[in-house]
């Protein structure tokens, strides 16, 4: 990937940077000037931010780097809370740079464009989700590329603040690849969970290997697992939905599953030992993965979607044997899945279960995503930024 | 499954057992005399019992059940030593009841049968793995039945000491079912770490889905991965050896790999990333499952089958996202697929490659395996018992 900043590639910075300073050096806006680039480039924008690991927000101004050639410049109208946005900012994934604008689940307004870019136009409706920059020219599988920036808390030195700042906020600037168009018929507000929750369940439901009337089961019904649903049901499946909260079962029976399991006992689950034709689990913290592998058929495939602390599973391998499943786990999707589930959750009217917030209300939401009181999704008004 | 003992049928004694004590009643020889069943019944034997977690042997006297209308008395002449025993026997996989016979790697010549028994007569080759009774009419699968039975350490209420007690002995009873032929063409001492070794690694090899000229990588070249190796160069694979021993190389190249890796730091797998076709792995300790899986293609498969300290892996699902991997586990091999891998190896000429060594020695052996030195399989000779 060559990336080209103001007729400097990616690639030269970084060498430059590394020949001036020591080690890595943080672009700055007073680095910037030195090199006779123009303050005004920055994108002066502002957000809710994080500056530690306790998880508590404030407003914070700062500026993102200037709209490059091949770049798309948005006007967020919403974002909404993932719970990986939690893990990360909270550490569990790594020590992070503070302040961070967390935030990968992104919709709003095109607003500028690079001279370069001719997929979108100023006035366009547009979606951001996991990745900004990387690949342009992969099959489909950019979120797997060694070059893949995420979209906040990656080290990116054409970036103000040294790192990439995500969506809880008011402007982001993101190559023109990675962002999606968003149908009419959508509204932003619902697009917004389409961005990480709805594709990171869509890729491997719609790769996997099942056929209408066979037993599909979902494992954490939250903010992906309420997608996973309506997914797997979109396709014909008989969906059982695996969760720990009672409270859920009337709204999971309304997304169109046939039967919910209250998963209060781990013995539950050997009730339907061998059943199911596939099995995708959205539980982001460690559990039980042979008791819920158990009730797939023997030889079928279970994918694991939620990322938990330090993403280590533990599995016991004798109980994994028994079951005779393939585990394996699925990252997000790359960009042309991306813009398939938004074009389908358009066409055949598919949408998340939101409740917007405003942006002093991200605390307290991210509390409640915790304790498994978000029914499903919580989505921020950029307005109220 | 109806196991008829002394024309009262299993279930019918568990049921009488309860009934006339106290929850568990462990069969003893008393017992058995005061239900008017004849001491004599019992097979008097010998062999080298645990009698705590140390791993420490001592000669032992012990009765086994007395043969039954279905059951084949062996005179064991070979028992091989298996990680899994040492995992077992130290309680790595729970507490035992001791004093304890492990051994599932087992070569003998019948000399008794019951009366029902038309599989086997007097004087037959035989041998056992790692079940001695259970379902007699499943499709190959008799391993994952609830009611198996396991070579030693499992409650067994026909047995004097309350339980199976394995092959480092000189007699085993076994159901008929649960034993196999072992051809002419095999010496009985190359027989014995097929019967675990083995089928281990012929079961996953055999169901998996790589042709002639792929490439198969096995990861840990111990007693199983050796045989790994020589399957899956007998099925024509290119075999790709991951060993931490460097000093296994020669003997490695020698059983048909084309390579060999010896992985002194996990980023050598790396080099190899998305090369191979399948992976089968062996390593019966917590590693670094995504870095191995690096190796395998995206949607590829990768088989576990060496069982860890409490079965527990624990492996990184970002990483194994990125790798796109099947991760499953599998367990032995049914009866059918037992008595396939004898023959096989009997046709094609694959031994193991092992070292005889007398009882006495068994301390000092296992302490061999925990070290990594043993070139590849201790067959113990019951003669020396």
């Amino acid at each position: 990937m060559e990336t080209v900043v103001n007729n400097q590639s990616r690639r030269d910075f970084i060498k430059y940077s590394a020949a001036i300073g020591a080690g890595i050096v943080l672009w700055s806006p007073a680095l910037a000037t030195e090199k006779g680039m123009k303050m005004n480039n920055y994108v002066k924008t502002e957000g809710y931010a994080v500056f530690d690991t306790s998880g508590v927000f404030k407003p914070w101004k700062f500026e993102r780097r200037p709209v490059g050639d091949n770049d798309v410049l948005i006007d967020i109208k919403f974002a909404s809370i993932c719970h990986s946005d939690i893990h990360q900012m909270k550490g569990h994934w790594g020590p992070q740079q503070y302040p961070q604008v967390p935030g990968h689940e992104i919709a709003g307004i095109v607003s500028a464009v690079g001279k370069n870019v001719t997929k979108f136009k100023v006035g366009d409706r547009a979606g951001v989700g996991c990745m900004v920059d990387g690949c342009t020219t992969c099959e489909n599988e950019e979120q797997y590329q060694s070059d893949t920036l995420f979209t906040y808390g990656y080290p990116d030195k054409r970036e103000p603040t040294g790192i990439s700042q995500g969506g809880y906020s008011k402007q982001i600037v993101v190559r023109d690849h990675y962002v999606v168009h968003i149908p009419d018929s959508l509204e932003l507000k619902e697009a917004a969970p389409l961005l990480c929750a709805g594709i990171t369940t869509y890729s491997p439901i719609m790769r996997a290997d099942f056929k209408k009337g066979d037993k599909v089961a979902v494992a954490g019904i939250g903010g992906l697992g309420h997608m996973a649903v309506k997914f797997a049901v979109s396709r014909g499946a008989e969906v059982y939905a695996f969760t720990t909260t009672a409270d859920k079962a009337e709204d999971i029976k309304g997304f169109g599953a046939k039967e919910v399991i209250v998963v209060d006992d781990t013995k539950k689950l050997y009730t339907y030992a061998g059943q199911m034709d596939y099995m995708i689990c959205t539980i982001p913290y460690q559990y039980d993965v042979a008791a819920y592998a158990s009730v797939v058929k023997p030889y079928g495939f279970y994918t694991q979607v939620g990322m938990p602390v330090g993403f280590e599973i533990t599995l016991n391998a004798l109980g994994l044997s028994a079951s005779r499943v393939n585990f394996n786990a699925s990252l997000i999707g790359g960009m042309k899945e991306t813009q398939e589930v938004v074009d389908y959750c358009a066409e055949n009217k598919i949408y998340p279960k939101i409740e917007i917030i405003k942006a002093e209300e991200i605390t307290e939401a991210w509390k409640k995503v915790e304790n498994k009181e978000a029914r499903y999704r919580y989505v921020i008004d950029s307005a109220t930024i």
